[in-house]
C-alpha cells in the first residue's frame, strides 16, 4: 500500500498540544477583553453559499482566495474567507427578533487560497468583534479601545505600535466632491492609494494624475496630512473631519495616546463606509499592519431587510502569534496535569485508580502511568508532561501504607500513608 | 441586486449567542472531565488531502459522504469526516519525538454530506479523546471510564443509559476460526451484523445463512448471548473474552455498572482491532446509540512508521444535545454581562465610560448603552442580555452626585455618590 504523507495538508497548521496551549493563551485573552465590555460569542458553519461574498467581500478575494466548490448536490459552496459577510447575514436572518444594538464577536477559522508565507496562511483564525444597531461614533470608539486593550494585555508596549484612522465619508467626499471623480475612478484611486507604500512615489504620482488631472495638487496635500490639523484647509472644515476627531478625542481622554489619523488608510473591504482603522507594528524591521476594522453600515441591506448600522473589527491568530513572539511576549503554559501516578506493577492498578479518583474528585488532573517502562523513565515523562506531582506506587508501598510524593520542581519528597493522603490532599500537596 | 438569502447552508447551524452558551456548556463539561485525566488539547485544519481517508474511514463515507474538491493548485482536498486519521498521521509525524503514551484530546467540527434530519448533519462537532501509545486494557477501561463521567457530569441518570462492548479481536477469532470465512466474507458478515436491528429476523437469517452456511446455530447462539456468561463454550475459554471480563471488571471496580457485553456490537470504522464500545440511550421512546470508541492498534502503521496501538473515542455535540434535550438536562445559561450602564443624554458618555473603565479592571463585564432609546427600553435591552445590574446615568446624578444601582432581578435600588462605587466596588454591588 501507498505510504500516506503525514504532512498537513499546504498552508495549514497541525495544532500539538503546545502549539494549542499557545491558540488556547492568545484566544483566551481576546474573550477575556471583550467580553468585558458584554460581547456575546457567537459562530456559525465554515460553509456558505457562494452568493454571499459575491456582493461585497472584494473581486481579489473571491476571483482568486476563495475555496469554492459544486456540492454533491449541486450547491456552489464557499469556505468563508471572512467573517463579517456571515455576521451580516445572521443579523438579517433575525432582524425582527433581535434587540438592537447587538454585541458579538466569534474567533472563526478562515480560508484562503494564498502562498502560504510568514503571517499568510490558508487557514487562520480571527478574532471578530462587531456592534450591530448603533450609529453612535461612541461604538466606533469602542472597537479601538478594545484593539488596544486587547494588546496591552498581551504585554505589548504602546510605544511599539500606533493606532491609524480614517474615513470612508472623508474619502468619498474628497473623491466625488473635491476631485469630482466618478464612481469608477473613485474606486481605482482608493485602490491606487491602499497600494501607495508599496510603489514608487513617481509611479503613484502619474497614475494619479491619469485619474485625477488638475486635483493632483489636492489630492498630494490631503495625502501628505501627518495629522487632522494638516489637511487642506477647505478639507478641514468636513462634518466628516470632525467624526474623527471626535473619535480619536474620546479615545485621548480614556488615555489611548497612540493613535493617529493616517490620509492614505483604506482598507481592503468594499463593504466600509465610515471610520477605518488598523493597528500597526512600528518594529523598524518590518513595520506592518496587525489587523483592523472599522464601520460598514450598508452591509445588511443586501439580505433585504432594514438598514443595520455596524462597526466590527478582525484580528487575526497568525499575524498576533508573529507579534507576540518579535517581542517576547509569549508567557511560559503550563498543561493542566498535576499528578502523575505510576505503577510499579500491574497488580497495584485498582489502588491507582482508587487514589486517582479521590484526587479528581478533589478537582486534580490526574495522569495514570500503568505502562511497563522503568519507574525512572516514567517519572521523565511526568515532568515532560508538565505535572507538578508524581506519586509511586508499587506492591510495597501498599503494604506499608507509605506513599511518597514527589516533587517535579525540586524532586523533594514527602511521605503520606493513604488515609493522610485521602484527607489532606489539596492542602498536603500545595505544602510540600 | 438580486435579494441574498439569510439561511446557513443546508444542514449547518447558526449559533446565535444562546446557542454558543449552549455550545460552550456542552464543550466545558466534555473538557473539565478529559482534563482531568491529563489529556492536552491539540487540533488540525479541517481540511486534509483525500488520500487520508481512503484507506481506513469505510467506503460508504468516502463514496458518498466527504465534502472533497480539486483545489486552485489540482490538490484534492477533503473537509474531514472524522478525526481519527487526523490524529493518527499527527502522531506518525511525531512518532520519534513525542514521549508515549500521549493523551490528546480535541472538539473538531466534522463534515458529512448526509441528508439533514434529527441528531445528523452535515456539520458537526465531534470530541476526541485518544490514548497513544500503549496497548494496555487499562487503556480501554479509561476510555469508558471517561465516557462515563461525561455523561454523569451533564447529569444523565445512569439507569437511563448503557454502556455496551465487544472485541473486535474476538469478532475476527469467530469469523475466522471458528466460521472458517475468507476475508470478504467476513467483511461482508460484519456488515450484516452491523445492520441487524435496522432489518428483520429473517432477512438477518437468510442473509447469514449465504455466508456462512453450517456455522449458522454457532453464529445464532453467539448473537443472543446478553452477557460474556451466556456465550458457547468453545468460544467463551478465548483470550477475547478474558479481555473482555477484564475491562468490565475494572469498570465495575470504579462504580460503573450500567456496561454490558453486546455481541451485535460493530462499529462502523474499518480501523477497530479490540475492545470497541458504544453509549447507548434506553429511552423506550427513542432507543439509539449516542456515541463510542474503540482500539485502532495499526491505524499509525499505514504513514509507515512504527505502530503505534491507541484506543479512542468520540462523542458528537448534536447527538448529545438531543439528549439533553430529552432528559431535560440543559441548566439556565447566563451572559457575562454585569452591569448596563445606560446614558440618559450624550454629555454624560464620558463619565460613563470613567466608570466602565473602573468596574471592568475590577473584572466586571460591562456594556454602556449609549443610545438615544429611552431609558425604560434601555433598561428592557438590559435584562435582556443577562446583565444583573443597571446604572442610569443623566446630567442629575453627575450634578448631585448620586448614582442609583438598579437589581434587575427584584428592581431594588441602592443609592452611591461615586466614591462609593470606586471604593468599594465590587463588595457594594454584590450587598445590595
Amino acid at each position: 500500500m501507498k505510504k500516506l504523507s503525514t504532512e498537513p495538508y499546504k498552508g495549514t497548521r497541525d495544532f500539538y498540544p503546545e502549539d494549542m496551549r499557545l491558540q488556547n493563551y492568545i484566544f483566551n485573552i481576546m474573550k477575556s477583553v471583550v467580553e468585558k465590555y458584554g460581547y456575546q460569542e457567537y459562530t456559525a458553519s465554515i460553509m456558505e453559499e457562494s452568493d454571499l461574498y459575491r456582493a461585497k467581500t472584494g473581486e481579489e478575494i473571491v476571483n482568486e482566495q476563495t475555496y469554492s466548490f459544486i456540492d454533491r448536490g449541486g450547491r456552489d459552496v464557499t469556505l468563508r474567507p471572512e467573517m463579517t459577510p456571515t455576521v451580516a447575514r445572521m443579523v438579517a436572518n433575525k432582524r425582527k427578533e433581535l434587540v438592537f444594538p447587538v454585541r458579538w464577536y466569534s474567533i472563526p477559522n478562515c480560508f484562503r487560497y494564498e502562498r502560504p508565507q510568514r503571517g499568510r496562511l490558508r487557514e487562520f483564525w480571527q478574532l471578530n468583534v462587531d456592534l450591530l444597531g448603533t450609529e453612535s461614533l461612541f461604538g466606533d470608539s469602542e472597537m479601538i479601545q478594545m484593539s488596544y486593550e486587547i494588546m496591552i494585555k498581551f504585554g505589548a508596549n504602546p510605544e511599539n505600535f500606533t493606532i491609524k484612522l480614517n474615513n470612508r465619508k472623508l474619502m468619498n467626499e474628497l473623491f466625488n466632491d473635491f476631485l469630482k471623480l466618478d464612481e469608477e475612478k473613485s474606486y481605482r484611486l482608493a485602490k491606487l492609494i491602499d497600494k501607495k507604500a508599496k510603489i514608487s512615489e513617481e509611479e503613484f504620482t502619474k497614475q494619479a494624475v491619469n485619474l485625477v488631472g488638475d486635483g493632483i495638487d489636492l489630492l498630494a496635500s490631503f495625502l501628505k496630512a501627518k495629522n487632522l490639523e494638516e489637511l487642506p484647509e477647505i478639507i478641514k472644515v468636513s462634518k466628516n473631519v470632525q467624526e474623527l476627531k471626535s473619535v480619536i478625542n474620546t479615545l485621548n481622554s480614556q488615555n489611548i495616546k497612540n493613535c493617529v489619523f493616517d490620509p492614505t488608510l483604506m482598507r481592503g473591504f468594499d463593504y466600509y463606509t465610515g471610520i477605518v482603522f488598523e493597528v500597526f507594528d512600528l518594529n523598524p524591521i518590518n513595520m506592518r499592519s496587525l489587523f483592523g476594522g472599522g464601520r460598514y453600515d450598508n452591509l445588511v441591506d443586501l439580505f433585504g431587510v432594514d438598514s443595520v448600522p455596524a462597526v466590527g473589527f478582525g484580528m487575526g491568530d497568525v499575524t498576533i502569534q508573529d507579534y507576540l513572539e518579535t517581542y517576547n511576549l509569549i508567557p511560559k503554559l503550563k498543561t493542566t496535569t498535576y499528578i502523575t501516578i505510576c505503577t510499579i506493577d500491574e497488580l497495584v492498578i485498582p489502588k491507582a485508580l482508587e487514589f486517582a479518583t479521590i484526587f479528581r474528585k478533589n478537582g486534580l488532573g490526574v495522569v495514570i502511568d500503568y505502562t511497563d517502562k522503568k519507574v525512572g523513565q516514567k517519572i521523565k515523562n511526568a515532568e515532560r508532561d508538565g505535572s507538578v506531582y508524581v506519586l509511586c506506587l508499587g506492591e510495597e508501598e501498599t503494604k506499608n501504607n507509605t506513599y511518597i510524593l514527589k516533587k517535579l520542581s525540586d524532586f523533594s519528597e514527602k511521605k503520606f500513608t493513604e488515609k493522610e493522603i485521602i484527607n489532606q490532599i489539596s492542602k498536603a500537596f500545595l505544602s510540600i
